[in-house]
């Protein structure tokens, strides 16, 4: 196929203060074509936290210009010759990482997002042939295909966008641990995340949902989501002794050096693990040893999900019918919606929507 | 049988000051009999760190007077009538647990160390029966039979000492989590857990066995027991760089909130996992998540083991030849080996003797 007669073209971020509203639209150019790439005609792309950080140089020196948003849905538009499973006209997406070495372990064993040799973030990143990635606050994504997953039909655009990083960073973990019949899971912190953590948890079959949050204000939704229980830990300083032991897995959503992990822990049964999601700017809470040693807890983290993990969690999502709660925005209100989104606003995912693919029922 | 026409005499501790060399010798009142216990005629009993924690009511108020030690060895002299397991003669040993409720889950499944209802030291406890536990800086010992588990032929009592508390508690995380063939295991510290980690890694199969120690004054030894790699961190600022996601599962036996968790972490492979063993008196130290999120490392803990993991040690210490390196002192030189022991003298575990036992070869 020729080159392309479409623009690049998108919400870019100058310097840190992008984040206080102030991107601006522009072209950029795309990484240089490969014959293992794709690109997707953006019709919606998700708002993450990650966004905001990288728009404010959060985890460390930006590469600016800079265009945000790694939850990528749209229309392929243009398929490299070695690219096998996708063609013009599919509806597909990208998520938080768009390519890695594919030659190592972790790669070879579908378990991409933990390669440890080349970790290229769908913004912010830079490729192998010397080309920068940008993100889907956009018109146009190019990305290598073996990060694009096809979306099935059951799923709307709007719907899958979010499932690529806030639904698959949750997925992961829940499934990896055994999240399903005779467990009860706990996810703390109720955002975009943890919304995502309450529904997995349910649709894989959990026994009991947990919801810890700060306070109960957003206890009538959990409940819709899937939560069987909820804990409002601002409103009863006993919650950590009432619950003590009785929660085989927590994914924790919340990044806070000064959130109470001693608490958290005590929650767990015996053997039971807690899994630290999201990239926290500061270190984990320092906290007393003792659940680990007398009741052989576990702490560990999990970092978004592969290619292999997203297409599992759509099929489970189709399957059970998952249905993030979403608000859509269109494209051109992005910075209005990035002072939403630190605001807390979302309820509980913002999708930013290019309009005339919104119109077309994409 | 009747009642005992021996005395239970040992070294109490009166105050916290009797760790400096200061217990004194006098009898003590064994927990009021019951038809499920057994008393031993005491010929051995290792001195662990705990002892001297106790000793100083370092893990909050000591019940004075206290007769410390819970590695105990010796013969069994008294066996309750619905003992079935042990009979008059039996060698058998006592480690650092000595009841439990016996009628939980963890109870029911071999896992008496994690029993979250009762957990009676062998010294310093309180049994239901309202009667106190003592230890074995004694002539004789009395505890529930459930805990005391005989010796094979295989092992000397000296031996088969340390292995109670010491061996135990590196031997039962490094089987749970999987040391063996195709596996490389790092035990940080080189003391009496240690040496023992050292030991079972190499017996249970592990491929490689690494010690992290601070400078190389044990490297010998280190490789004597079985090490195949040895990392003296003082002595190379790079370490944790050039080990950089080697091991597979590491036991760190040391306990202090100033040691470089960070660096440890860096060790571990993909999965790997991280097993702190030992009761430290202070937090856990403060560590970035990075790689809990980027390589889903672990981190856990392991508290002693069971009576079943006791025998199963002392199996695999018969056929594969582990043997303790041990100094015996005698018994009526607690004092002073106590003092010893502070100083970080034993190489790798002391072992107090009441001297007719020892001639008696037992």
């Amino acid at each position: 196929m020729a080159s392309t007669d479409y623009k690049f073209e998108g919400w870019l971020g100058q310097s840190p203060d992008s984040v206080n509203g102030k991107m601006v639209w522009g072209e950029f150019e795309p990484k240089p074509w490969e014959e293992t790439d794709v690109d997707i005609k953006v019709s919606h792309c998700g708002i993450c936290g990650s966004d905001l950080h990288t728009l404010r140089s959060g985890w460390g020196p930006t590469m600016y210009p800079c265009c945000v948003g790694h939850e990528i849905v749209g229309t392929v538009v243009r398929v490299g010759s070695r690219v096998t499973h996708l063609k013009v006209g599919d509806r597909a997406g990208v998520g938080a990482q768009s390519d890695s070495c594919r030659d190592c372990d972790a790669c070879n064993n579908g378990r991409e997002n933990y390669c440890q040799n080349r970790h290229v973030g769908t913004y912010n990143g830079k490729y192998a042939n010397g080309g920068k990635s940008y993100g889907g606050y956009s018109t146009y994504n190019r990305a290598p295909a073996n990060f694009v997953v096809k979306i099935p039909s059951g799923i709307s655009s709007a719907d899958a966008a979010p499932m690529l990083c806030g639904g698959v960073t949750t997925y992961a973990p829940l499934k990896h641990h055994g999240a399903g019949p005779g467990k009860t899971v706990g996810i703390i912190g109720l955002g975009g995340l943890g919304h995502f953590g309450v529904m997995w948890a349910k649709a894989l079959g959990a026994d009991k949902v947990v919801v810890i949050s700060r306070s109960s204000a957003k206890k009538e939704d959990a409940f819709k989501m899937g939560a069987t229980d909820f804990i409002a830990t601002a409103e009863d300083p006993d919650w950590a002794k009432k619950a003590d032991s009785t929660i085989d897995l927590i994914v924790c959503t919340v990044s806070d050096t000064n959130m109470p992990v001693q608490d958290y822990l005590r929650l767990l049964k015996f053997d039971g693990t807690f899994v630290q999601v999201g990239l926290p700017d500061d270190g984990f809470p320092t906290f007393q040893q003792m659940p680990l040693i007398f009741k052989r807890v576990k702490i560990t983290g999990s970092l978004i999900g592969s290619p292999n993990d997203i297409r599992e969690m759509f099929d489970l999502a189709v399957e059970k019918g998952v249905k993030p709660w979403i608000k859509e925005v269109p494209m051109k209100d992005a910075n209005q919606a990035l002072l939403d989104f630190e605001k807390g606003v979302p309820r509980y995912r913002f999708v930013l929507a290019n309009e005339p693919e919104v119109k077309a029922g994409l």
